[in-house]
Formats: C-alpha cells, structure tokens, sequence
C-alpha cells in the first residue's frame, strides 16, 4: 500500500519540486515534514518536476510505506483522510495536503498519469497588484477582448497531436518531441486572464513558451496562422519568448485508475 | 495643490499604516520612497489608520507639496496620471499605486472622507490553502448556505445608526462611539466568504468584531437577534471575538467632493 496525497504549494521559496543537493526543494521539504510526522524515513514520489517558482494545485505524490505513525508510546494507524491533520503540524504554510488517497503498491504517481492539467495566469494593469506578486504574469499592456479572441484562434492551432520541439527549452534530452493537447482555453476572470491547458504529457517549459507565444500574437508579433509554421519548424527559435514560471500552476493529473480521494 | 494617491497594499510585512518609531509602517515606507523619487521631503497623510496586518486596495494618502520632481539636472513636473509610474521604481513590491488624482490645499484624506468601505474575507476548508496564506481567516468548520443566511440575518440588526462601545477595543479615547453602517452584506464567491461594510466612520477593530461575532451566530454562539442586546449592551465582553488582521481589506474611502481619479 502506497498514501496518495493531493498538494497545494506556493512554489515562490522553492527551487522547483525535484530534490536537489544544497536546494530548498517541495520534495525535499515533504519527505522531512512527512518523517518526522511519521517518525521513519519516508520515501516521496511526485507526479512531475515543476520548475522554480511554479506553483501547483493539485499536484500528486505517493508516500512509502504507508503504514503506521510512530508515536513514540506505540505505533498507530492514521487512516486515510485523516493524515492532512496529522500533517498540518509539520508542514511549512506554503504547502498544503488538499486530497488524500490509498493506492496500490504497482501504482506511479507519474508512470499512471494518463494527462495532465496546467493553468497560466496573467493580468493586464497599468500597475502592479501587490495581492498578484508573484501568482501571475504582470502585463501592462491591455489584452483586450479581441486579443483573447486572437489567442484563442492561435491555440485552435496548438490542439492536437504535434512534435512540439519547438516549444521546448534546448538542452531537453528528450527525443521523442510529440505530446497531444487535449485542451487549450483562454478565458478573462476580471482581472486576471487564464490559460487552461490539458496534454498527455509536457516537454521542459512548454506550457510557458505557448503562453508567451500566444501573447506575443496579442503583440502583433506573430498572427494566430504562424503557429502551424512554428510548429513544422521544430526549432525554439521560431516560437516566443518564455512567460515567467510565476503564473504557472500544475492544477490536475489524472490517472489510468480511478482514485478515491477524501478528506474528513 | 496636493496630489492624492490610491493605493494597494499587502499589510502583511507591515505594522499597521501610521508611522511609529522603530517599526516598518506603511506610512513611513511611502514617506521615505516617495521623498526620494521626488529628490525632496514629501510629507503624506493617510485616509486612516490600519492595524498591523491589514491589507488595503483603495487606501487613500494626500502627497504634499506636488510641486516638481528634482532630477539632479532640474525640476520636472509629473503630470498626474503618470505618478505611479515614476514611483514604480521607489516602491516596494508589496506597495502600489492604482489611481492619481490632484486636490486642493484644503483636502484631506481623513477629515474630507464621508464613509469608508471595507472588505473581510475568510474561506471555509478542511485544510489551509498557501495562496490565501495572510489574506483571509481560515476556517475549518464549513460555513453553509444556512450560516450565510444566518450572517445576513444578523447584518440586519447591525446596519443603521448606533453606538458601537460593544464593538470597539476597550482602551480606545473615542468618547462617542455613534456611528451608521450604511451596508453590510455576506456572500460567498467560490471558496471565499466576504463581508462587505460600509459606514460613515469605524471604531478600533469595528470590522474584525463584526466579523467574529457574526462568524459566531453560525456556530450557535449566538442567535442572529441577540446582536440587538449585544449593541445595546456597550459593553466589548457581550460581542464574540476579534477576527484576524490578515481578513480585512480598507477597500474605498468616498469623499465630500468629486475626485477626478486617473491612471494613464
């Protein structure tokens, strides 16, 4: 038996999820608050690497071996749906347990991904929104209404099944390039402009590059039909610049099997 | 000439808006900032004070003299509208300007104002959530469509004009604790539950105590007309408890005159 666990992180004070040597890390931070709430060395698997600063909603990691929680006077069994509780105490205030679930031992929080999901956030002011800092993209210009139009005609052209290389960060070792996107969306809430993306699988910044990209067609940089071009170039330097990791949340992951999160 | 200012701030990292010697202040970070970017002592004055903690997203403060700006080479004057991109630079980020307006010598912030709005939030949820650390009283008992009714029906007895001593810190000089609450309406966006009050005027902790005490009537501490007996108690120990700062939001200050706010 493995213990599942939805998380919420504010990726700002972190070097990214993954576990780095001499990095403040999400990873690194769950496997010693879940220890010592356990009292053993726990082992955390996570769903994916986020980079520096990206945020994440409902990201999925496994914790082994989910079986009881030392309480010095004895060991104790905390069931599922009550650990969130047991791990409030240990956990810094940027992270949080939003989902909990049993798994099987066979189960991968990153091999059984069947797709997952991102959200991009920007906001278009003249000013800086103190309450946004370091949550979403500060655009000054306005993306108007026919800009969102525009993006949303440009990512018609993004849907599907494509090598996306050049929506990649060079350097990826990565040789198989082509992912599908099931879902992309953008979408006004206010203030703040989203953009909701859904694919089997992401290369290194992807996510990031089609935002830039997308509001580089705002910009007039490039017109929503340029996006197939970019595409077929296969090469980085066709597409737009980076949007910053701040507006980026892994928001879900779904699985080939069904999961049974609860929280009490 | 005076030049007025709107602004946004997260109060988190602050002790409150009114300068105190020895600590971070609002007040005292836009003194300092603005005096350097106009290369000269500007002396500024708030619309109010604002606990440690509480966050603002229309706090007005009147800057004088709006005279020039010294740029080493000579005297500049800023047209209004442009301010909050000079002071960009100067400010932190957890500061900003949102609108600019001129005024003339006889304004000021406080005594000009004729009511004041503010914003509480809190969210209801079995477990914390990071992007709403320090922006909103957590809660982990569900507040049902019920308690919402139950809130709202409180609210009524609290709108109008009354002396609100059962609503104010004890240890405050105020010697007339008369004031007309104008609005007060609960209601739920999504996950966050908001009071919105407005008023003629605010006693010390007014809002968090309203907050708490209504917070209260749906944990059955007390039933929705009791508020009457607690006003006409004037007693601080018949209201419930002091919500937290980190709730409350100062959200717009309305004035005896016309003020022609503009961001270009």
């Amino acid at each position: 038996m493995k213990l599942l666990l939805k998380i919420m992180y504010d990726g700002t004070e972190y070097s990214g999820y993954q576990a780095q040597r001499g990095s403040r890390t999400v990873q690194s931070m769950l496997t010693e608050c879940i220890s010592e709430c356990f009292g053993m060395r726990m082992n955390v698997t996570g769903c994916s690497r986020t980079d520096a600063g990206v945020h994440a909603t409902g990201f999925c990691a496994a914790v082994e071996p989910y079986a009881e929680l030392n309480r010095g006077d004895g060991w104790l069994k905390i069931p599922v749906g009550r650990v969130h509780r047991a791990l409030f105490e240990y956990l810094p205030d940027d992270i949080s347990v939003c989902g909990e679930a049993q798994v099987g031992d066979d189960f991968h929080p990153r091999y059984c991904a069947v797709s997952k999901s991102y959200i991009y956030k920007m906001y278009d002011s003249p000013y800086s929104d103190p309450f946004l800092k370091n949550r979403a993209w500060h655009l000054n210009r306005s993306l108007t209404d026919s800009g969102i139009e525009l993006m949303n005609e440009a990512a018609g052209h993004i849907i599907g099944k494509h090598d996306f290389t050049s929506f990649m960060t060079t350097g990826s070792k990565i040789t198989d390039a082509k992912r599908t996107v099931y879902s992309l969306d953008v979408m006004r809430h206010g203030g703040i402009v989203e953009f909701h993306i859904s694919a089997d699988g992401f290369l290194y910044n992807m996510v990031r590059i089609i935002a830039g990209t997308l509001v580089d067609c705002t910009q007039a940089v490039y017109k929503p039909d340029d996006i197939e071009k970019i595409i077929k170039a296969r090469d980085r330097s066709a597409a737009g610049r980076t949007a910053p990791a701040c507006g980026l949340y892994l928001n879900e992951v779904r699985y080939d099997r069904e999961i049974n999160w609860t929280i009490l």
